[in-house]
């Protein structure tokens, strides 16, 4: 039931990226579940990873091996997480690695591994071994797609996109996939992204880039308020084909940056879009704070309201329960008699209370769409920020009350 | 489907106390939707009230009339919360408080309005005109029972209870009822609750009483996460038939402290066993963290997680949920491999993993009553603090999202 999100569209192949799936056995037979993404040799990779102090054994293990040098592979499996293992966790994840690096033919530290899935249950190693010879023997350039569906967990749709953009003399290629649908709270990036770029990029300008699109993508999803142990998101610029962003600002640098940040954002919609259970596809958007962080505080607040979201759920205008979840946001002195709503364009809340125009039938019919605009005018500043979420349905209670019988 | 609570207990009745219910009409027809409490001329009162910056008009009014004098009447109707409501909202709580002033014979300032229901309907006149008359009439000692069940709103149970305690060389009673069952996430006191004692309490000693049995009660309770705008408990001291109370301090004052406090858990208990959709009923008890606030973050952020309680209401044990809610819970430096986990006595995680003797057989047995005790050690200091909390179930989302239709 995911909300506005069809078909993948196409994915431009990246030169310098090869991805390749297997049916490894971690999900259910015949399922693709395991993926390789294979870099050529000069590619340069920046990460961001989850800010929950209980971070999946991967997680801490792609942090290491970054450290040390450059990826050349990066393998991703669905259906574990490989988190809440313990030592033995960590051991299975470089074992992993090693697996991969024998048959790749490279060091162990130039593996990254990632998982997703279920909590708690041991790595098993077995579909590694069955499975990596298979995924390596798959490589190819147009192996995007089969690999978006390879990390898939309760996501329903595949999610990826691509842009093509001129950056200096060149046409550069961006292309991205993402997984996600539950446990979507990110505070550093969301699930599982993977996103490439055939420039040659320098590493400050890597980092840049990336922190600039999650901050504008990644950062501003929630579908549950529950912040996952295994969150990564990578960006690796492979230099085939693409020109050379060697500065960290600039237009060349603002050009590619805004390609890769339309990508991510892109993907982080398309999470929120597919969120457990999800019918609707809702904006939050706080102008009139004193800082962004304020509007943020705000827009969270409302977006984790169980009582707001069964409100959208029920397609009912409920105002009250906006009014009462920003009334407990983290904002000093709000002075109530300014705030404003407005649903979908419609005006619904002036000075603090139900606009005098406002009637019932034109807010359920601002509220009957899947796509609603929900903007929050607080009046003490001149800052604005916004997120993005979806409603809370009976659906996201059998996914997640099911999901591991 | 409340756990574990059963019809109402005997309410023992407060010299100095009389209440009355009338159908007023606020509600369905039928339904007993008007209480007016009477105290004696020499009672005295203090209140605690919600923190949310959109605080009802009632709330707004109740706290301005406190600081005038010592009520006499609290005028209580259910359906309507007269929030969100504006300037009109507060004139509506004020003309509410004349009509009773007028007809109980006492100043406008010693009548304290409370409202409970839907936020940002225009809150009515005619209901109060047609039934404060009746209310008033209805006055009596033992009407504690009707005006229990007189205040509910999605309530499916009346929540009340009573002590008589030794204090001194006499037996005092205290008697409460409390009223609430969604947006419950107090941070001063939840929703309605009416506390009265036939002591004779001073009034530093009162509000002390007041503020400490809320701290044990009202404010460690969590059914939605969402913070209503018309929270309200009040205390009264009638002193007819009991002692005097003069310190807030010694034997007396600990007496009367212990028996008030013992009456606000039962309600605030209540209230999270009447949670909407509850079918659990959740003790999240937090030892070993370096102070009791830290304690508290950590046993909020598993109670909001709707991973977590959708986990509780499937009986399934999902650990690695509860350890992904610690892992962003507002803790400093949290060394994972010292956290343990106990449900209901059986060890599940031990050093932030698995316990090598848990089997999910047992884990799934603890989980199969609807009572259940989490409890978390975070290893890093001497606190504990604890919550209460309930499940989260379809039922929560279908009366949430049918609420108004």
């Amino acid at each position: 039931m995911a909300v506005g999100l069809g078909a993948l569209p196409r994915l431009h192949p990246v030169p310098g990226v090869r991805l390749g799936t297997a049916q490894a056995g971690f999900k259910a037979p015949g399922r693709r579940d395991l993926v390789v993404m294979a870099l050529d040799e000069g590619s340069r990779c920046a990460a961001v990873f989850t800010s929950n102090a209980f971070c999946a054994a991967p997680v801490t293990v792609a942090r290491d091996h970054l450290r040390v040098g450059q990826p050349r592979f990066l393998v991703i499996n669905a259906g574990n997480a490989n988190a809440g293992t313990g030592p033995q966790g960590i051991e299975a994840a470089l074992r992993c690695c090693e697996l991969a690096a024998e048959q790749g033919g490279c060091d162990r530290a130039r593996v990254l591994p990632f998982s997703t899935g279920v909590i708690g249950e041991p790595l098993p190693l077995g579909p590694f071994r069955d499975g990596l010879p298979a995924a390596l023997a798959d490589l190819r350039e147009d192996g995007w797609a089969d690999a978006a569906a390879g990390i898939m967990t309760t996501d329903t749709l595949p999610k990826g996109a691509s842009l093509q953009v001129p950056v200096g003399e060149r046409t550069v290629t961006v292309t991205g996939i993402a997984k996600g649908s539950g446990m979507i709270r990110p505070d550093m990036a969301t699930m599982l992204a993977f996103v490439a770029t055939d420039c040659e990029v320098a590493p400050a300008a890597l980092r840049r880039c990336l922190e600039r699109a999650v901050a504008a993508s990644f950062n501003r999803i929630t579908v549950d308020g529950d912040m996952s142990t295994n969150d990564a998101c990578v960006l690796a610029a492979t230099g085939r084909g693409g020109p050379a962003v060697t500065a960290d600002e600039g237009p060349d640098f603002e050009a590619l940056c805004g390609a890769v940040t339309e990508v991510c954002r892109t993907l982080a919609q398309a999470i929120v879009r597919d969120g457990e259970g999800a019918t609707k596809f809702i904006t939050v958007d706080v102008h009139g704070g004193r800082t962004p962080e304020e509007c943020r505080g705000v827009a969270y607040t409302v977006a984790h309201s169980p009582l707001v979201k069964t409100a959208f759920f029920a397609g009912d205008p409920n105002w009250g329960r906006i009014l009462a979840a920003i009334g407990r946001a983290p904002v000093v002195g709000l002075d109530v008699s300014c705030v404003e709503i407005d649903l979908n364009g419609v005006c619904i809340v002036r000075a603090g209370a139900r606009a005098d125009d406002y009637r019932e039938e034109r807010g359920a019919a601002a509220m009957a769409g899947p796509e609603i605009e929900l903007c929050i005018r607080l009046g003490r500043g001149r800052y604005r920020d916004y997120i993005w979420t979806c409603d809370l349905s009976y659906e996201y209670v059998r996914i997640n009350a099911e999901y591991r019988s």
